[in-house]
């Protein structure tokens, strides 16, 4: 039975208020092969170690004081175990957990929390097939904000968000804004179909997005430096020590979000985004911005174009027996077809002499 | 009569000493729309005007004193009209003349000058095919280091270095190192062929290069930043204005040079490199670095692709007549052939793994 | 008859809810000579007029979407007219009204609002003797994020944060907070003095700040920029206008909030901070740090001095008839008195070894 | 018998060429703790180890390839042992050796060197009694230019240059100009006194400088950075390890060499500048640029005080047998004195309402 069959659509709004989330706080992942994700996400990206044994390693950014933000767990199948975001209030769980079962979701409560670190929890498998978590207890460690002897050359200063691939994102997309997320931007076309949306909790252009796709997958997880040269660093780095091939997409300049980006891919393909530098989107009234998918300036400012893999690989998700959620395939037009090749087009400013040299186009 | 038959291979180096060349020091294009041209340098990239009418522009970058690093003339074909180098002296002009009388080549003198600024100078075709200039004086204007309230964010604060296309490298390379220039990189396969070279005089990593491929053809001709983030604000306005189908490779990083840059397009073709943090050059034994032409990291270090425009396309030469120079072709195999498609490879690391995702290889 | 006199000490806490404030939105500043202040906000600092008349001009950041971060109105007397909050809803500026009410605020309400832009709108003489501004309603105008073509290289791209001079800092603290703003940072000394406290609504360090001193006055205003060298080369273009004497402060590195900044003074002497790269305090447990009055590093991480003007000086403020607030004075001790001179005195790490070079302990 | 008594006033000009200078290389320092030393220029500032024994350390830069730029010698009275300058050609090192012979200068050759990874090489008490080297040949090292795996936040990627002090700057001006040195920079006053001259072989404003002081001594050794965050983040470093106490003056921009500079104090006060983008001197006609030492933008562009000790501290150098050098009085104006305090004054623009806010003045 697919999980579209197990979830209606569209997806029943609840009776209840839903949790007051304030973000996206950490992601689970599973890894194939412990020492090498290490090598990673430690040796090359810089992340802080929290605490670690042999199946699992804790991480957290420079700027964060909760446990950590990102799980690395050894199994047998790479894939995402937990999509974690911060609730204000420790009644805020027990509200995500009604919330969620009025909503016909399994879910999974775990008093001493499913983490290290993390206390009173609840695990769900989302409407979308996602195992989102929600918890508000969580163990204090030192912010390393100023310990500027720890700070390298490409540091990783923050979490900033998830990016989760579903096949109808209007169907995620009203899930979310039921749970409370706004939308900061998306990308259509004239016939009004979505192809992505950007949805905040915090005051930046996302916690999470959703991508267009077959899911549920995860795109990426991306974390934040704080200028653009620390982005440049990474990817210096990256060619130092012979693994260029990991660099899968950029550095740019989005269009969506105007931040400054780069795609690299850890040992098991898992995706991970360095960003830095989208705006502020604390106000009740932001304006929602719409880009035609057409613009071939809206994935990469600077017009370069997007690698196929990019569009088409994406992580598996568990559902809460550890089990690989099976995917459902996406309907809607597909952005990369629409966009590139033979059938797809781009333009950059809609008229007959804007396509870019050496462009996929 | 073909340039290679007017000039003898290999080039014979002349008897007396070469004239002692500082620096490349401007770049005489022929362009075919003044207007279109003055926008692109003086509204898109901020080159500061010297001077100008109807029918040339004076271009300097903000730290230079001398008279000009860019002429922009308007013409019926776009092309080069010179690549301009300073000499040590005033008597400098004189052995160019001669040196290159000696070789063969046709030169033409004016003690006024070509053009305005600019005294005593000559222009030589030289056995590459190439209208070069020698000249010493000319005329100092102000040096606008500290104006920074005319600073633009993505500001030119040098002229760095040309880059020609001639079909022989190694036979070029022979005469631009008699001529005084030293070699700091070159690409070379196991079989001995040679795609290209970085020549200097001033303490940088060129003044020059060759590039192979049918020529004799001007490939680019670059400008120095300050900093990694100007280079970004250049792609950032030009996505801003619409124009991001101009911006045709990068940003990136290059192995060879290890400088951050940019290839963007004038309005008619000109390819115009932005480039910043090379390295010194200055010693006698400088190491002079070889790369593989199969290494993925000689062009971009993070193996991002070259688009195939960046090694087909290139600027006419104009010859002391102002005619285009005929084009030899490359008989030696082609970078882009070698590196790309069906019968190329190239590799990160030289193992079996090492294939970026997205490549074009 | 005082401020203090007029508001009692403790200030009450009102029984209804406070307005649910989002962030700093504007100040209106009282200035002397409008074109001179125009050369200074404009040419100097670029920041983009929305509308401008011979009484009065309308300023906003590069990515601000709302009318206005700063009005610049001519008067007779430099002065502070207007602390402006945004709020949540409409009704909050009803809330608001009542709330200053019951704590016997004089405040004013105008539908119209009290600048071009801002639609209904309060005004109140809150305890501590500020011009405080609550408002919902306001025209968007064009948000220039991507108007990279705009960018200058110092570009201001957000209002920051406000900075207060109170007499009595606790005092004002506790008002704040029931107001519902919470401390991210405080200075303190071991005999409970507090000199100076960090408040925030929106997601950074601070929406406003209390500085202990003579008041009620406007310490600063403070802009944000992407990087730190967008703030060097604001100090780098004062320079080249030779106007390097209105450089008070910095550019440095704060102890506090850990942003990179820089202290300006306009022609009529108001502050302007330009600031950079805090951190989240989102979370509703983020650490409150508190740091020692005698820690060096506090006001400057790098331990450079502050400038006794930096301590001393500050702008008035007007009550709503438009007349300057008469100012109470601090009877607490003051930071400059027991950090610098025969009598204060500051450690880099507490021991005896640690007094910096040059400084003015 | 005073330096001055063995050397005549005005210099003698040798009647032979002088040697063909290529460079600064390296300095030679005594430090008094090799351990505490090491902990400062490895651990804190990140220079690389070439070599190190119980008794020395060589210390070299990310881009160099020659042996070292920094010897760390253990002796007992801290000082300066070589500023070591590279020269053309072997022969190069004979001519040095009879060029200051000829001036009466105490010489000493060795064959082998007088450090490892250096052949050799002639040592000589020149006439202002510094300890110069000339040297060629040398080891060739890995140069670290694209080890972006080793790259720190604030790493140092070149010796830019030295700065000497001496009581007579025109005196050694004419000297260093006779050996092959042009002036860049300088500072004068109206009566004609000059207070400082800053000196170049290679294409940068300097390989060293005189600053009027009491003298021999050495006032500092600089290195490069790549931009100016990475000089941000050495002092942010030093901030969280707490020695801000030995950030002696900066960051800032200077106004002679445009460079963004920083002066940090190692455990035995040799002072070390960090600095940044200065500009191309490399053409023959470079213009040379006059300062008034009563510009207040001169020693920094944004007009903050240089503190005093930077005026009169600086370190002993040693003679050939590793005795301090005896010191002579500066008899001309002090630049401190003439600039600062009662009888000194500066000015920014020249008019009367130009002093900045919290200045020494």
């Amino acid at each position: 039975m697919s999980v579209s069959a197990l979830n209606p659509n569209p997806i029943p709004t609840p009776s209840i208020q839903p949790p007051d989330i304030v973000r996206c706080a950490y992601m689970e992942l599973i890894v194939t092969d412990l020492a090498k994700s290490r090598e990673f996400y430690v040796d090359v990206l810089g992340l802080h170690v929290t605490e670690e044994d042999d199946e699992v390693i804790y991480l957290r950014s420079l700027e964060e004081f909760i446990h950590h933000n990102l799980v690395l767990r050894k199994g047998p199948v790479a894939a995402v175990a937990s999509f974690a975001y911060r609730v204000r209030t420790p009644e805020d769980v027990d509200v995500a957990e009604a919330y969620y079962k009025e909503m016909g979701c399994r879910t999974e409560r775990r008093a001493e929390g499913f983490t290290k670190g993390v206390g009173d929890s609840v695990r769900v498998e989302d409407p979308l097939g996602f195992p989102y978590e929600f918890f508000y207890t969580v163990d204090h460690v030192e912010r390393l904000t100023q310990r500027y002897d720890l700070y390298s050359a490409g540091e990783l200063v923050r979490l900033d968000h998830f990016n989760q691939v579903t096949p109808d994102v209007p169907r995620g997309r009203a899930y979310l804004e039921d749970l409370g997320f706004r939308v900061s931007e998306d990308i259509k076309d004239s016939d009004g179909v979505t192809y992505a949306a950007w949805m905040h909790r915090k005051d930046t252009v996302h916690d999470t997005a959703l991508t267009g796709g077959d899911g549920p997958r995860m795109h990426h997880v991306a974390f934040a430096t704080h200028e653009k040269h620390n982005i440049i660093q990474i990817c210096d780095k990256m060619g130092a020590l012979r693994i260029s091939d990991r660099i899968e997409r950029g550095p740019g300049r989005h269009g969506v979000s105007n931040a400054f980006y780069l795609y690299i891919l850890d040992p098991d393909d898992h995706r991970i985004e360095i960003y830095t530098q989208d705006y502020y989107t604390g106000d009740p009234d932001n304006p929602t911005i719409t880009w035609d998918v057409h613009d071939n300036q809206r994935r990469d400012w600077w017009g370069n174009p997007v690698v196929p893999s990019w569009y088409t690989e994406a992580s598996l998700v568990l559902d809460l027996d550890g089990n690989p959620q099976p995917l459902v395939a996406r309907t809607d037009s597909s952005e990369m077809e629409v966009t590139v090749g033979a059938d797809g087009f781009s333009y950059t400013r809609g008229d007959e002499t804007d396509y870019k040299v050496g462009s996929q186009l």
